[in-house]
């Protein structure tokens, strides 16, 4: 549990460095992450490399006794590359490249970037692999903003055609599982394919499923690439990169695996105000951010990094790039840094030490001001270290009694293919964790291929495709397993399953998907449960079934059925109904909850048990009576935290 | 009165053809689409042609009795085909090609693709054309589908150029014609001149108005090289094309001249949602669509087809292409196919026969699902065909009393300059076909020169260009003639009338447009009928007239005005209003109307009258007490049909 | 004060030009402004000029004692020109060139253009340039119009480099300025610099400004050019350009130093329609413009003009160009020509003289019916020209007491990092005039660097780049003055100052901005006054200051500090807090103000008062008793005005 700070040394005068190191090591920060961005600055000329200032920035940080994360640059190849090798860039789906002037103008599939990637690590790695204040590396910033994920250039299409030649081994198989029979869209060769863009209506669907799944393919090796040098050159020291929030175009667990840890950029404002809730949520959240975004994503970095995770850029003030901006409310630095350890996470990094007065994210707060006066966030911080050294270092998060199954594959299919508006497996997903959060449940995120041992409750928000080796494994965890509407409604290829949805969930949940519709706002199910009425929204799927009902639609027809511990929704339940479902399927789990007062959650790591208050209200401790509080005190004020022991 | 279906043998194993036949014909089915996406395996190759899949399937299909409708496959020319000749795709109005990976991705001035449509056509008609069970060709399908009619490469300049030579002969006349005088846009030469797009700010409307009028003449000529070919090769057999819902990009009543018989692809849930009203109608006829979009449809495609017309795919359950897709209402699959027979419709052909588990239409419903097992439209349509063996076989639809003028080239003029944010002539003749429905009279939409002899009253929703001839032939034909705003207002170049709107109407109507204004909502005008106001909407002209006016605006100025039996109104009517002005014209012209229960609509063919009921309530059938009902019961549930014998 | 009328002989059978003439001067016009758009007229071949129509159109109306405005041609380059030189075509952020076929489709960067231009205005000025019948030159047409001052092409880049090369003789010096070290941006040599176009994301901001600081001087010396060569050609002659409204996009101020006479283009329907307020604005001012639209411009031009300033284009009826295009109340085209004079316009001109039937514009109205039937319009031209002789001629307006500061480069530094959706330095600017108007104060608008000398009440909306000398003249002025949200946040490099905002003007007003944030419609900011609470909108700043609040947001922070005679606000007021800060600080600089009834507006004239009604309802008129009125009643009609003497 320790603190760190996003640092450009490069963008400040050389004699505050060691000012800026001192006070980094007073306000009780350990790490520093530098020069993820610097490649212009390490190689002002092709081939003429300048370390001295590199150098200089590390030997000051470290003789603070500061340990050091190095980023590799491939985020920001400089303007001399780009005019020697213009196909390096990104071309987007209009089918034009994307220049020069911000960053991430490169192709994933570019093989001449991929080789000046590796000689640029190469010769940072050669001349910083074995300094000991190194203690990480990050490669390359968040992969995929601004969606550079796909590609649509000639160097991907090469590439996607001999990735199709792999996966298929003969066109005709291939013409086989993208169903190009419908439309003569039959190909005679691989050559003869293209990236499914600029059609004149909607691509076929296997084909943009394919090219996602390259797409992501294309983000695993070009980070491996790079994860391979540094193991030689630098043996010893975490190699991590920085995801993002709600973000979902590559798989993340497949890059996590080449990884150390995996770590994420938590921005709970931005992310409240671009992606993540209505217009009231965003009224009332607009300085803590929504109680579960943070979570979400910490989870599911938890388990991209297979438990091992850091915070690696935190909001610590407003930030330049949302649609409004505004200031968290005071405490909240504090109270999101308390939530990421209380979610396990190793370091809080903070983005960025000092405000900078130029460039794009002039507006970007700091830790500090641009006038190097210690800012809000800054003073969190401190008092977060101040905390730190009184509660000690606690043990990494404990295994949940919770999973929820998340998959990639599943939101690109469902962007894919929507058939109603707004149908995306990711926030299906986000709204069946936040249900689970409101009852004060500790979740475990879980790759559709990952372990599913122990659990006793296992949520499968939606899974598109269901393989019969993830039933086998839902079965083999004993755990009560709730799957979502379009569970098992697609074989690999993409296809409708010949036994129809839920595909091989049916062996043990005997009802059949018969009919699918969408429905428009206004028009959304309603269900019956327990007596009581619930909304819905969206989608309602026909089940053929002689399941007895746990609730029903509003015409009688059954909503929601249970075989056993396999429960099936044939819907996307509103808040309250998914409530609902928690309750009954936790209690029939043998699991207990919690129901915390509106705002607050809690969350466990090693023996502490800590809560926060996203309201913007007080709100009651949910602290049992006569514990002793390790933070914070009962009543607990906006975006206060509390904490203490439960065993 | 026939059923047929969509079919496609070449998406399914051959081991299931023979069955698939034999259960359409169980079902009562008499007729079968097939092959018009299937160019890929008509010709797998370049010049090497495939039929046996096709001799067999049309073997199979003809043993069991079933008659077959023939597609050319050239909505879907194959990838080799547009790697050998790039020329053939497309230009968006963007300038940029539209590529291949859905359909449709061809340009209709491409003389390269005309010649290879050609030779793909005289294949299939010289081994097809002749075949007994071969009963109909449908050429291509859905032209112009996803903006497919104006296309803006070099083949169409260049077409466009020789077109516009032969209209105008010297290129000072075109000059005059578009007024190029103004912002020195005068063209020396017709080489000179480009499509309309790519300009910096909005084009000369009159040489968008030429584009349009060229680029539905291509459509004409380029589905006439077809049918040409095929009346020599397939003597005797039906021409076909099916059309599309609220499309207007090109002339269909010429596309229909060349043709046997209209068709049309009928999906009244897709339409509602995509196209057809406002949000309240969306929730109100979410499951039965509104009970004027298909009607509307088949009395435009009678008029198309010159009486003989069919529904080509009739939507048997959700579809898969709207932004939301709901289910009918059961019995809707029924109504539907009743209410094109009552609108004279000679066969009612279901899309499709079988649901794809792949590709882009992997959502889209069929009569079977896709394990299949009959579906909820496949049980509706058998009930239809058992019920069309009671009724009998019916006469044509006699002609109506009531003519609508529908215009194409009124459209693209209100498209192309809408002065008024939603000015669209499609929608104004929509919703005055929608209140004579309400008032239970059939309607024969006409076309500008169309026959106009013999009815009792004529609605001229608008009509921009309105020839002396056209006004002839209505003065011509004795009916009460009802012009809205904008009749007369252009001259065949597009230019505004010496003697302003409603131009040649005032030889019979003393009134001149002096102003024209358009209104945002909020500020809709208002007017005064009998002492009752009523709402109007968008758009007002002033009016210069010594007539006594029958309507009002709230400042005392004339909104509607007549002359005799000729009627002018000069605005956007309201539903009421417009029901007004049906009660007041109907009986000026002698006809009885029927104020019909919301949501029911009747329509007479032959000698029976029909009624189906689009409201989501049960409704009392409109039969005269004492008559026997043919179909159906007296109180009408929602979705269902009544008819009755009338002489 | 005179009238005049924008006329295209060119549009109409030479028959007519005597005509229309004779009734030109009947209506009490004395200036025509013509050619502006005839350059395929003037040279319809290249190089064979063709000036008999121009020759004889100038003779016709010089015979009936009109003067003439001739217009160079250079907005509407013909199709030959386009054809022989395409790379004089501009090109649109998305990089793809703008082409023939409306108008303003050439790059100011262009030298081939500029070349031509000079040749066309060369031949123009040789040939007219010393009729005694024309009195002044238009210079092209609505720079900027349709987003055209930025272009993206290969010229304006090449162009783009040198004048980087002359602002920062290094790059070096640029790397510094922009802050390139941010994402590797760094350029080694001028020659490697782009447009900021075509990025991934967001372009560097200094980089888009110097891009709109660039684009702005390219269209100063693209006017300078035909300014220069008219003085020889044609001497003593006034030289201008007709500017539009709510267009920022290069500096007007700039433009206007090297013309005679600033003029603008008033449509005060099509603006509100199409950029001025709120729904409930464009509704209750639906069919008389918004109060203060007219006025913020005639005010901004006669800055422009340094005194001499006209209306070139004055709304006469309905136009055609905006979403809906409403008619004016009678009587408002009076109201609107009187309002321009009270504010000080030398002129009054109509476009235009009439309607023509065909082309873009065909659905614009003119003082005459395309039926050549004197319009509503040319009904109140008539009517001002009447009581224009009764009233006599009005000196030029004397300065104001107020003064508000306007910058076009604050404008642009809010539309390329806005921070809260919205910002705009020109719409604050409105509502800040507006606030000044509805106190019945007149106003002078003053560039950055303009003379503030002598005003007793200075308001700065927002003025981003605050420099020291711009500071001292605010101080020398002895005025008070009210600094907006964001001045001095940016220095000239569009960095934050080193002493954060106000920046220099901290040496007045010890207050610093350390904390910014925007905020989303629903969180707007209130504060409190005086015991009131108040809106506020979308911006709040942090002010670290010991200085006593005028107003608090309601945490209690400062809102609004002053410092003697220096103020400084934290947030954009919305409208009533706005009154409140006019009213407070013209009561502390001695300005007594006028509470006037809603909807009405003064403004003097040399010696005379006018007040125009712009309310749907009638008011009184705001005039003394006992005071004899030169024009209109004390009940001030809808539209209507009034004026009476003052001294």
């Amino acid at each position: 549990m320790r603190l760190g700070v996003c640092y450009y040394p490069e963008q400040w005068p050389q004699d505050m460095w060691a000012d800026d190191a001192a006070r980094m090591a007073e306000l009780g920060i350990s790490h520093v992450r530098i020069a993820e961005f610097a490649w212009a600055l390490m190689e002002p000329d092709p081939g003429r490399y300048d370390w001295a200032w590199l150098d200089l920035a590390i030997e000051t940080l470290a003789a603070a006794g500061l340990k050091i994360i190095l980023g590799t640059p491939t985020a920001t190849p400089p303007k001399w590359l780009v005019d020697a090798h213009p196909d390096i860039l990104s071309v987007g789906e209009d089918g034009r490249a994307r220049g020069f002037g911000s960053r991430r103008h490169y192709s994933f599939s570019s093989e001449t970037y991929r080789a000046e990637c590796a000689r640029i690590v190469t010769a940072m790695g050669e001349r910083y692999g074995h300094h000991p204040a190194v203690v990480a590396w990050q490669i390359d910033n968040e992969f995929g903003c601004h969606d550079t994920t796909l590609s649509y250039g000639a160097d991907a299409a090469a590439r996607f055609r001999r990735w199709l030649a792999t996966r298929y081994a003969s066109v005709e198989a291939l013409n086989r599982a993208w169903g190009t029979v419908f439309w003569s869209q039959i190909y005679r060769s691989f050559d003869e394919i293209q990236p499914p863009n600029l059609t004149v209506t909607e691509a076929n669907p296997s084909h943009c499923l394919d090219y996602n799944r390259f797409a992501s393919d294309e983000v695993v090796s070009f980070n491996r690439r790079q994860v391979d040098l540094l193991r030689c050159l630098s043996p010893g020291r975490d190699i991590v990169h920085n995801f993002m929030g709600f973000y979902t175009e590559f798989d993340h667990f497949a890059v996590g695996r080449d990884l150390d840890v995996a770590t994420w950029d938590s921005y709970p404002l931005g992310f409240l105000e671009m992606f993540g809730g209505s217009n009231a949520d965003k009224l009332r959240y607009l300085r803590q951010g929504h109680p579960d975004i943070s979570g979400f994503h910490h989870d599911l970095y938890r388990a991209c990094g297979r438990g091992r995770w850091w915070v690696m850029e935190q909001q610590p003030g407003p930030v330049n790039w949302a649609t409004y901006n505004p200031a968290p409310l005071p405490g909240m630095v504090r109270a999101w840094t308390w939530e990421a350890f209380a979610h396990g996470a190793e370091l809080v990094s903070y983005f960025r030490w000092r405000q900078a007065p130029f460039a794009q994210e002039q507006m970007h707060a700091g830790l500090n001001r641009p006038d190097n006066v210690l800012d809000q966030g800054g003073l969190e911080a401190l008092r977060v270290a101040q905390e730190l050294k009184t509660l000690g270092d606690l043990a990494p998060c404990r295994r949940s009694k919770v999973a929820l199954v998340f998959s990639y594959e599943a939101d690109w299919l469902t962007k894919i293919q929507p058939h109603g508006r707004g149908f995306r497996a990711l926030f299906l997903a986000f709204e069946t964790y936040s249900a689970l959060r409101r009852a004060g449940l500790d979740v475990d995120m879980v790759a559709p291929d990952g372990d599913m041992a122990g659990y006793r409750l296992i949520m499968v928000p939606t899974l598109l495709v269901l393989s019969d080796e993830v039933v086998a494994r839902l079965a083999g965890s004993g755990a009560v397993v709730v799957c979502g509407p379009r569970t098992g409604s697609r074989t690999p290829e993409g296809h409708i399953p010949a036994n129809l949805g839920p595909g091989p969930l049916q062996a043990h949940l005997a009802a059949k998907v018969v009919r699918v519709e969408s429905l428009r706002p206004g028009a959304d199910p309603k269900l019956v449960l327990d007596g009581q009425t619930y909304d819905a929204k969206l989608w309602r799927e026909d089940l053929e079934t002689c399941l007895p009902s746990r609730a029903i639609f509003e015409d009688g027809k059954p909503a929601w059925v249970a075989d056993g511990r396999w429960h099936y929704l044939a819907t996307w339940p509103g808040p309250e109904l998914m409530d609902q479902v928690v309750a009954h399927t936790a209690a029939q789990a043998g699991l207990a909850i919690t129901t915390l007062p509106e705002g607050v959650r809690i969350r466990d790591r090693d023996n502490i048990r800590f809560a926060i208050n996203f309201a913007p209200e007080a709100r009651p401790a949910p602290a049992p009576e006569g514990v002793q509080l390790l933070l914070g005190t009962r009543n607990l004020a906006p975006g206060d935290v509390v904490a203490w022991r439960i065993d």
